[in-house]
């Protein structure tokens, strides 16, 4: 597809620019466009407005139109989102470590800019600026291809920020919105393997399935989420209701928010009265195995599915388990590798769970609600990785970053 | 494909296991490994006549019959590097940096194996031991896919393995050869996203490219180098030949060697006429730019192609460029982003060398012959990354490796 052929040139050519400027210079812009979206703000509501209107017509639902809502605080909360970025640390140029070889060969390694990232993301319009900060920040090109219901509100956006990146003296290529929003380019953005370094795919399940299945551009899958609670034979029981019905409730829509909760056979009895009235004060429907169910008849029988679902709503999967091995076992079969927990006090099992718990976060006595790049302190977070290579957990800017040796010779040649 | 999922089933079940072993449970069993071997020598090597026997009746060149043959000095070569990785300190378990946060949750990132590595490969058989001692040593099951040609060799060598592993007390699963060497086994093996968690071909550029083109499990690309030699007018040209012919020469076949050699234009007259002579000597084919082809006839004239072919043979590519700027531009456009050497004696030009040209490994003053995990300090290596995530340039143990965010909480929710 040319558009993106172009694109892909362009970006490519301008990450060498952003791969040289000093993080005086970055930081600059990035306050200078959070001070032009902040002047900009009645053109980027306007075109929000036109997008909302479509959505409306098309019949799209509550949940994704409030997504694709922009207003006044969301818009400040873009603005307040670059301005932090500004005054984070830059990681670009960093040398991790740096030694010398028996030949005297000095070999170092720097930190730098991945290049080109690709982003495919769905209905939020405030995706656009916060990822332009992060990129912009470590020296990244950005390519966007943001969902077609939001492209009024998306382009309003990127022109805003294009328009002080020419002012500021900045070349073309730096921000690129793509402008077709078919499924088309969408593949031909998950082929374009000789501009784009890496693809980060920011929505739904869907979204993100397509985009591993299809993208030959190394990809970072990030998102989905089935976290469990495991409440062990030794935990608190007040802690332990405290903490699943947090993870579950807080807010159930988000990836790090529990969907099962796993309790010990021989604590059952004492948790599961007071844990399923506690959710049930919050709404939360409760899906039960067989043994629960006969139980707590006031309950929803669990089909099989309901162990590997990411429900994102207030509903939640509950089953007794025979022993930590049972719980681990279920939770490395069942879970997507986001973020488990275990309520305990027994040392050696909290360690055993850390230890064997196949998961990007693994906790001891908390919410699996922290997993996120503020809560960690990185300051910013473009996504949650559930895949093992490049990063594990929340990403912050230093894992839009990649590495290159620099090695010091005075003439050495290998014989 | 049926094979493909029964493997990636054990492995992963296996991978659990390899993953809570001690470094010195898994160092006594790469000991045990090695003897094992070494008293299967006379096994592996009949394996290997076969092997050989049938490439040479399906006339297979000189090249690939080299690479397929093992020696009793290359099974002690696999016998060597077993020793050594065992000696090797081990990654896993590294806690990389905890600390922390305000509300007194203790977050650290620990080191932890991959899961399941899965290795496509050509024809070196040897490649079967030193990819099983370096998955195992970090903990990782590995999935081989060996070359057609090599079944035998590869198939005797796995047995050796797996009798010493089953004798160790491991489960299965914890090395796995492929057994259908078709081409459907390996695309399966590239969807086999369920189990596998890092795929990384080793071979030739086509192999490389069908694997990054065909695979939904995330890949590390390893290997293609179209590396360049730029000698700046400053430049010292005894030093700058001596580098040049080194780097072409020294072993050509292989993914560091250079393959083109960029001189500035106010050097040129001295630099070609000694650099021709001694590549010359060493019976390298040289060709050159129109510019310099005027000046020497007895070169052959550089296509358009050559200046981005990995020539891997006594042949080299030579060009005149206006300035530093102009080199950078021709790497940056030519070059895969292996190794890049600049030679000069100006300060500035070497920095901005360093810091412009987008490859794995950049060098001042020294032959991109260096850019090897052993010549790097690692004491292993499982290929050379050329890509930006994950890894980049020579991968050792480490770069085998991913992490996990353990959080020690005393019952914090989030509000």
């Amino acid at each position: 597809m040319d558009e993106l052929r172009t694109k892909g040139q362009k970006a490519k050519s301008a990450s060498y620019y952003l791969g040289s400027m000093t993080t005086v210079q970055k930081d600059a812009v990035l306050l200078r466009v959070a001070d032009g979206i902040d002047r900009n703000r009645a053109a980027i509501l306007e075109a929000n407005r036109d997008d909302m209107l479509q959505a409306q017509k098309a019949g799209l639902t509550g949940a994704i139109l409030d997504r694709l809502k922009l207003s006044d605080e969301r818009i400040s909360g873009m603005i307040t989102g670059l301005k932090e970025v500004a005054v984070l640390d830059d990681p670009i140029g960093e040398v991790i470590q740096m030694k010398k070889r028996p030949n005297e060969l000095l070999i170092g390694q720097k930190r730098v800019p991945l290049g080109v990232i690709g982003i495919i993301y769905e209905s939020r319009p405030n995706v656009t600026a916060d990822v332009f900060g992060l990129c912009f920040k470590t020296g990244n090109a950005a390519i966007l291809r943001g969902g077609k219901e939001a492209f009024q509100s998306n382009r309003a956006i990127t022109a805003t920020i294009n328009k002080e990146l020419t002012g500021a003296g900045l070349p073309e290529g730096v921000l690129q919105l793509v402008e077709n929003t078919s499924r088309e380019s969408a593949i031909a953005m998950m082929k374009l393997n000789e501009y784009i370094d890496v693809l980060i795919p920011r929505g739904g399940a869907g979204l993100i399935k397509a985009v591993v299945e299809n993208s030959t551009v190394p990809v970072i899958e990030t998102g989905v989420g089935n976290c469990h609670i495991y409440i062990d034979e030794h935990a608190k029981v007040d802690q332990a209701v405290r903490i699943a019905v947090n993870a579950k409730t807080q807010r159930p829509g988000v990836c790090n928010a529990a969907e099962t909760v796993l309790v010990h056979k021989n604590i059952s009895r004492k948790v599961l009265s007071p844990l399923f009235q506690e959710l049930q004060n919050h709404n939360v429907e409760i899906r039960t195995s067989p043994e629960i169910y006969k139980q707590f008849p006031d309950t929803t029988p669990a089909t099989d599915e309901d162990w590997e679902k990411e429900f994102l709503d207030l509903i939640i999967a509950v089953d007794v388990v025979d022993s930590l091995e049972s719980a681990i076992r279920h939770i490395n079969r069942y879970g997507s590798g986001h973020s488990e927990s275990i309520i305990t006090d027994n040392y050696s099992n909290a360690q055993t769970f850390l230890e064997q718990v196949d998961a990007a976060a693994v906790y001891v006595n908390a919410s699996t609600r922290f997993t996120d790049g503020f809560e960690f302190g990185f300051g910013a977070e473009i996504g949650i990785s559930t895949q093992k290579l490049h990063a594990r957990g929340p990403m912050g800017l230093k894992e839009l970053t990649s590495t290159k040796y620099i090695i010091y010779g005075n003439g050495q040649i290998r014989e």
